[in-house]
């Protein structure tokens, strides 16, 4: 394997052989390729994506490169949801425990937040104490117990991907559809599922805001996913403006239990009920749709999902108080309201200035080993469409001091743009499935 | 600067701004730019180019990069060739001493062989004790006694170059034109040339076969040249078959001496004189192109150029009763006769083949580090076209052993094909100016 030819052989738009990448994969995770080498190759590979053959290898060598989670004589079906990323998005914090009160376990794998999308486990790491670093070994045992674990990436899953991830982090190769879906699909496939779904994001905050690509990008994890036994199904979702009101590790985690206890945002509880459901149905927890909806809802209403939140939170080293009295998260050092500029309609609430503003407040990461500030962030009231006046409050800015509420002010102002009018994406667009794609009727 | 934006902004099809190239080129150099990065945003280039503006601030920040020479006070016009690199492609040696022999200052500055095409300086080094690693301050000293001086690309310029091209090397970045004229002529645009003329190959022996790529590399190097003081010729001349009969370091030096001598094969002393013609008459040295021929046969007619090359091996610290005897040069441990498997018309004798066994006899790098046996090669006497009988000698191999003798054999018989017909690319084709691309007629 002569890594330099394989580069030119890629950059000049021929295919690797499968040999090839299960070679390269493995060395470049033993370290014995470059980082300078695989950069360029990756690159080649954002301008000429992969063919099916290769992308299928690619993926294949990323799992073989670490361990799987297995969940032979579990007796449960088990099943996990994987979204793209956007802000405010803090579904997974409902969702798993929802799922899991049916009697579906979850080992829900997440990332961290890098770039302008928040990650989960940050999220969960709001809550004092709460332990996201579990080994396979601890996961396994938690599901078997309580039917439910939400943990990071661990170093013994698709090690590859750990490190081709930081690479292309850096180097600008991010935003391929098949570098994305080798990359989501290795460590769910590791995962020993019997359902996946896929939460994909369009719209301006999306990893990739067209939908077409997001549709692209949902088929070719579907196939991946399916041709490796995994029934995987998708939805398209928006993110052209946040999902719900929080926007922030400590305040989603206040609006995720606010979810859990009949409350929640309307857009963020309907995401989670539709990804609850094909959840459910996916691995016949449920004969239908409509059973498996009214499972979701009587599981919330019961009190279940917030008890199995709380037993999740224990479980993982945290406080499960919590979930009865949010106010025990620490709280942001000032906090202020902020009012419409001017009267109009709504015409954008721009998820990235969001998101970079999370960043700007101390609540980000601009490198992995970044610390960050749960605290921060923002509570917005309005949507795109909605009519305001001036002085109206809109939102309220959660920031460290004084100085953070003029950083906050600001970013809220190139955010919420006003004017005539806004519109906004129906929030869940399209259902994808090996079948092929359906159009979902507006919610 | 935020390096991750900018390879994505190339990404994209944007051109960054010349003041970016700048920081860029200073802070790689510096080694604040890892190569990680910079091979990313090198293989961006690849696909997208570079716009006149970012190809001039690249070539001025990699020229930034280190010193400049200078020839201020020196009373002679200086002159510079460069050749974009071949298989038995010896020039430089014949063409320094004899253009210097005329009176114009030849600050040939050179590289080594890498992949399959040789390098003047490893030519060099197979006469014993020449020394090739002479400072700046040597080299202009040298000039100033005997105008000439061949020596290696200093450390002291553009050493961006030099980093930036190690890299390009290992991934795959390197068939680019941007970046090989801003390697090009960032280095010969340091040496303080009043002329230089560009040897630029064609053929499937080239580093870019076709002709209008080369074309295209050519007046790209040009438009550089130009737009900074130093008057910018070139040839196009084929790379189809190996210059001359000689092809390994020992034998391509003994070809030049032969050459000096008097002799040498027909088409190696031509494109040696038409590249000494354009010299000569770029910097003014004469007044035409037939009193430029005259001054340089007569300058080898006379021994003047041999004598030229003796004191420039000799100020260098080889031996320089060499061009008197070549047999003194360390000779190959095996020679052996290669004959005509079959009767029929020479239809190809292919380089890359033949600069690849010359690789695979020891005689090149495979990494920057490797040493090369430098007896190795090939003298092969035929040229596509030529009527060959069975059994005809059409070539000799120069081993270390009888092992090497068979891995030359084997090389022949895929180099050296024998059919019905064979046609070769004229050995001029085209001279391109500042003023555009003229062709030539056939020699």
């Amino acid at each position: 394997m002569v890594i330099p030819s394989l580069i030119q052989h890629k950059r000049d738009g021929h295919a690797l052989r499968p040999r090839d990448w299960a070679e390269l994969i493995a060395a470049y995770t033993a370290g014995r390729v470059p980082d300078y080498q695989m950069s360029a190759l990756l690159m080649a590979v954002y301008f000429h994506g992969l063919t099916p053959e290769e992308l299928a290898a690619l993926t294949d060598a990323m799992i073989a490169s670490g361990d799987r989670l297995g969940f032979e004589g579990l007796g449960l079906p088990v099943a996990d949801k994987h979204s793209t990323g956007g802000v405010g998005d803090k579904v997974s914090l409902l969702l798993a425990p929802m799922v899991a009160s049916c009697g579906v376990a979850v080992p829900m794998m997440s990332g961290r937040g890098l770039g302008h999308t928040g990650g989960t486990l940050d999220k969960l790491e709001a809550i004092p104490g709460f332990r996201t670093g579990l080994t396979l070994r601890e996961a396994r045992a938690q599901i078997e117990r309580i039917g439910c674990a939400m943990l990071g990436q661990s170093p013994e899953i698709a090690p590859a991907d750990r490190k081709l991830y930081a690479l292309r982090d850096v180097t600008a190769t991010v935003e391929s559809i098949p570098l994305i879906a080798a990359s989501i699909m290795s460590k769910k496939l590791a995962e020993g599922l019997g359902g996946l779904v896929l939460d994909v994001k369009t719209g301006s905050g999306a990893f990739l805001p067209q939908p077409e690509r997001a549709i692209a990008l949902a088929r070719t994890m579907i196939e991946l996913g399916e041709a490796r036994g995994c029934p995987t199904v998708a939805l398209l979702t928006a993110m052209d403006r946040p999902l719900g009101r929080a926007c922030g590790h400590t305040l989603e985690v206040e609006e995720a239990i606010e979810g859990l206890r009949g409350g929640g945002p309307t857009d963020l509880m309907e995401v989670t009920y539709a990804l609850g459901v094909e959840m459910l149905t996916l691995v016949g927890a449920a004969g239908d749709a409509a059973e498996a909806r009214e499972r979701l809802l009587e599981s919330v209403r019961s009190g279940r999902t917030l008890e199995r939140f709380a037993r999740v939170i224990e479980a993982q080293g945290g406080n499960p108080a919590v979930v009865e009295d949010p106010a025990i998260l620490a709280q942001a050092g000032a906090v202020e309201v902020y009012r419409a500029p001017r009267g109009g309609v709504v015409s954008g609430v721009e998820p990235r200035r969001i998101g970079r503003a999370i960043l700007e407040l101390g609540g980000g990461r601009v490198t992995m080993e970044d610390r960050i500030d749960h605290t921060v962030g923002f509570v917005i009231t309005v949507k795109p469409g909605d009519r305001v006046r001036r002085g109206d409050p809109i939102a309220s800015i959660f920031a460290r001091d004084a100085d953070g509420v003029v950083t906050g002010e600001t970013a809220l102002r190139e955010a919420i743009t006003i004017g005539e009018e806004g519109r906004l994406l129906p929030l869940i667009t399209h259902r994808i499935a090996a079948g092929g794609v359906a159009p979902v009727a507006a919610v």
